[in-house]
């Protein structure tokens, strides 16, 4: 941990919205190691959407990103959201120290970024080029699935996980050590809160391991602090999930 | 590469396709070490989907995948086809030595694998839990699309990286180095000409590296032998690439 007042984390991200920023953000919070949200900071400051776009375009030389979120630690510049954490957790001290454990918090966080694909695509099943309103009959009939079979399943795979052997009565998914991938789990049950409060309501009762972690996440005073602040933005109809009452079946 | 001979690996996934599983076979076929393909052994040798299913089912304790590909090795059972290529490319020779081309090669792998999803979604945008023939209006609206946007959005990043700065004239994404995403990246090319004949024929004059490097990859001794051998299954309708030409616009 002696990094922590030697290096510059900088997270590039779209300003506006939690999206697939919001699992690095959270693992910055809960480790309290400062990092700068880039484009989040006014242009005067180096901020703005323009700061990542330069990154984006090339402009800035060397193995640009194809999308963001990425982090840049000197001359690192690293995209993809569980890349990134498996980067971080070990200098974050959010994932146990053996090796068999760090390649399977990063097999789950992987995992987690599948159930975000799929939690997108209800709104998006046709295109991301296209706006919801020109796929509304599709995206019903996807969140059907998606509600139905896709997130009972991944949930369930988590619950499952959370009560495996010698996890018996385990705070976090590696035991009594918080990682980066619990702190997602949580991010992944307040998003399908807000994007499917009837579904998740029906379902919560057979996942309350999943529920315990996301609620003894909640009650960390950092994560705590952090949810209270203006840090956190809100959830909203331009992120992954979406509160769109007719997709919540 | 003193464990060639005393590590046994096992690579678990669905016997009748190639899917995700060909990215690790790939990486094996051309590093020219002995894997065992479980599920394609016969039920009497310990093979079988069933085999597969066990560890699934969480039959064999520990950390049970959510879904195929995984690999065991020892006592290690890892899933997820870029968290299996990130932990054999140093073991296979098929990544470069520093780390930050380590961290690119499973940044560009993690980016290889959302098109590979976003592939699989042409045929079943809706769910995977229901046929093709019950999703096929919104399949060629889905189509239309990853052709028209995402596929030229994908390859274009391919071919900016093959061409990016110290990388001029190279014959692989890490310069002289062939990596396993390199092979991911035959693979795509592979799988798309498979299933969109007529958008890769249009496509493909504008991405010359990439299809550049493909043909290296089907050049290579190894991979050559393994493609002309009955390891390599055919592309079929049930994988990830699937020729349905109405989808081909």
């Amino acid at each position: 941990m002696t990094e922590r007042n030697d290096v510059r984390y900088e997270l590039y991200y779209w300003p506006g919205i939690q999206g697939r920023g919001e699992f690095v953000r959270l693992a910055f919070e809960e480790a309290d190691v400062p990092y700068v949200d880039v484009a989040r900071l006014p242009r005067a400051e180096g901020g703005g959407v323009h700061a990542m776009q330069e990154f984006l375009n090339g402009e800035r030389g060397g193995l640009a990103p194809l999308a963001p979120p990425f982090l840049r630690v000197g001359d690192l510049v690293l995209a993809q959201t569980a890349a990134i954490l498996q980067y971080l957790g070990p200098r974050l001290g959010l994932v146990p120290d053996d090796d068999a454990s760090r390649l399977h918090a990063h097999q789950l966080q992987l995992t987690i970024a599948d159930l975000v694909d799929e939690a997108h695509d209800t709104h998006h099943p046709i295109g991301t080029n296209l706006y919801y309103e020109d796929q509304k009959p599709e995206a019903k009939r996807r969140a059907r699935s998606f509600v139905g079979e896709r997130m009972p399943k991944f949930l369930g795979y988590f619950e499952r996980t959370l009560g495996r052997d010698g996890a018996s009565g385990a705070q976090y998914l590696f035991g009594p050590h918080l990682s980066y991938v619990d702190l997602s789990l949580f991010q992944i049950v307040a998003g399908l809160r807000y994007a499917f409060p009837k579904a998740m309501a029906r379902l919560e009762p057979s996942i309350p391991r999943t529920v315990a972690v996301h609620d003894r996440i909640a009650a960390r005073p950092r994560i705590g602090a952090y949810l209270a602040s203006p840090r956190r933005l809100p959830f909203n109809e331009q992120g992954i999930f979406r509160r769109y009452p007719e997709l919540d079946q």
